[in-house]
């Protein structure tokens, strides 16, 4: 049963590009953050990437990136096609209802019918027409009211994501494969994730929010109000000369929450929550396993080399390394290393260790040297 | 029995220096050899910890050292008290046959009587006084006419050394402990290691080597008159204005050979070489397992750190890191791991492997990139 052509008039792209990513340091840094980052091998950033996939889908002038104020340079040099007016700049990070919320409303403000869609700008999918046809489908549950999320269907018990159960199917045209959300569950030990993946109700949170702009803020105004009201006083005064100093007056007292907990949960709670099995490959690129395991196909015995400049010396060994030095870097006899050669830091670990880079960063924050951060 | 002590009154130290130890690239290079590095963590060179060890011996004046033309300003730093006429520059390596030969030709001319010890400028010995004991009893086999050699009493089953085979003891004055050598046999296998361990007539080849320079000379022209016949002209010019012209017309076309083929085998053929046992710990460091069991007093468990900046940041790991940046060097969960820090190359490795070091600089030779060797 085909799906017909659902029109993306209305559609708008928001690109949150926000995370440093934390377990990928010390590549990902306050100063370079995982989206700046090329992990594929594809020869341009995450964030590029991410517009190739969305540019076509909205048009170039209707893509927006929430990013911090540090990247503003950055952002606009990997994406000179993006519109001056489509960026918006956190002057801290308020995770990420703020960043949405925001975008939400000043989208909202200029345009009522908007349907905003928004995805992370560090992800990786390869499989862009599995992509779009996803998006067109939750835009047409969007259409239809919902607040609709992509969730894409398991290949393997993951335990690294997290998971969208789903309940019945909806029935929404243009949508076939809309399914209503019964809850969002936070990322299982491997024996829940395997009962999932048998299970075959469960999807992986991509964190993908496809939505009209009016119904998302409605629902961010049930759970938070003060952070709507926020938000609304700041897309009030966002395209005019005011804009300065209600950012000063408002953004540091604005409520740092995930819109999974401020929109998605307890829209799912309502049944106001649609989900599109998406059957495209998906990755957060959540830590180096993954890496290596993008680049190896999951062969084990690969080693994986990222690095324009890397020169790398290996035997006997697979897994990853990351040069971001000129350095020769030698390995012999380790398998599944994960090593990390940047100019002022140096990581060596393994695949099944990658999910502990966190507790590096961690404790170099606690002991100040933020500098390496 | 306690030995009567020994005179060691024509007693001359001989150090040769000359070895890259390329099973510890890149740590070893050829301009930065292991001799010129602090393997230990005492806080000074190998080569001044010999220095530290032979000087009181022999005292300071009665130091040679034998090195290559590139090494004499850092060696000559390292040891302001060695003197110039005791420097032996080498234009080329030419193997421990001849730049032992060289010194004994050297001192024998100088000092008809005198007995040589020559002692490697990069091995680990903290025992100083069962090295002295040991030495003393050598110097007075010596002076009964015998090459002697100090052997190390195994403490495991060491498959990176070469083995001395002994037969029946001999009866010296001065040296209760000497025994004649019935073989030298090469690095066993694991096996073969253990039965020598068990079978206690086996001691571990140390490389040292304890004889009248006369005695000396003599058995390398049995074996290598050609040789022989280089050196002494070389000796005859050395104190003169035509070593120059000498070297440049003899040094190119000496034979290089190690001196356990020319002069300790052939001796403990014909029933001439005495060992002392020694029960002194010894190390040749070797390779980055060494230095790790060195560190660690063999604990597995202990991450053994050197470099004077080192900083390390490790969480569950074992092994040994050692550092020539400043950079932050962060382990999570590998254990065993050898990793190597310097400005231009990377090592990542594990003990089991570290005797495949050696493969990656024999490949890199091949590649043409000595620059970096």
């Amino acid at each position: 049963m085909a799906s017909p052509l659902v029109s993306l008039d209305n559609f708008y792209s928001v690109i949150p590009a926000g995370g440093i990513g934390s377990r990928l340091w010390p590549l990902s840094r306050a100063d370079a953050p995982k989206f700046l980052h090329d992990l594929t091998g594809s020869g341009q950033t995450l964030l590029r990437d991410t517009w190739d996939r969305l540019a076509p889908l909205s048009g170039e002038e209707r893509v927006m990136v929430v990013t911090g104020r540090a990247h503003r340079a950055a952002v606009e040099k990997e994406l000179p096609s993006l519109a001056d007016h489509n960026v918006v700049l956190e002057s801290e990070p308020k995770d990420s209802s703020a960043a949405i919320g925001l975008a939400a409303a000043i989208l909202q403000k200029r345009e009522p019918n908007v349907i905003i869609g928004s995805f992370a700008a560090d992800h990786v999918i390869r499989d862009t027409r599995g992509f779009t046809r996803a998006v067109r489908q939750a835009v047409a549950a969007a259409n239809a009211g919902y607040i609709a999320t992509i969730g894409v269907t398991p290949t393997e018990p993951a335990i690294g994501f997290g998971y969208i159960h789903c309940a019945g199917p909806l029935e929404i045209d243009g949508a076939p494969g809309a399914v209503v959300v019964d809850s969002f569950v936070e990322k299982p030990d491997a024996a829940t994730a395997q009962r999932y993946l048998d299970d075959g109700d469960y999807l992986w949170n991509a964190g993908m929010f496809i939505s009209r702009a009016d119904v998302l803020l409605e629902a961010l105004g049930k759970s938070q109000p003060e952070l709507l009201a926020g938000l609304l006083e700041l897309a009030d005064a966002w395209d005019t000369p005011a804009r300065g100093a209600i950012v000063d007056k408002i953004w540091p007292g604005l409520t740092k929450i995930a819109i999974d907990y401020s929109v998605a949960e307890p829209a799912a709670k309502a049944g106001r929550l649609a989900v599109i099995p998406g059957d495209f490959d998906w990755d957060d690129v959540g830590d180096f396993a993954s890496i290596a395991k993008l680049h190896s196909g999951g062969r084990k015995k690969d080693l994986a080399i990222l690095g324009e400049n890397a020169r790398v010396l290996a035997d006997a060994s697979s897994g990853v390394v990351i040069s971001q030095t000129n350095r020769l870097i030698s390995l012999i006899g380790v398998t599944d290393i994960v090593v990390v050669d940047t100019p002022d830091a140096l990581l060596v670990t393994t695949s099944a260790n990658a999910q502990r880079v966190k507790a590096v960063v961690d404790a170099l924050k606690l002991s100040g040297r933020t500098d390496i951060l």
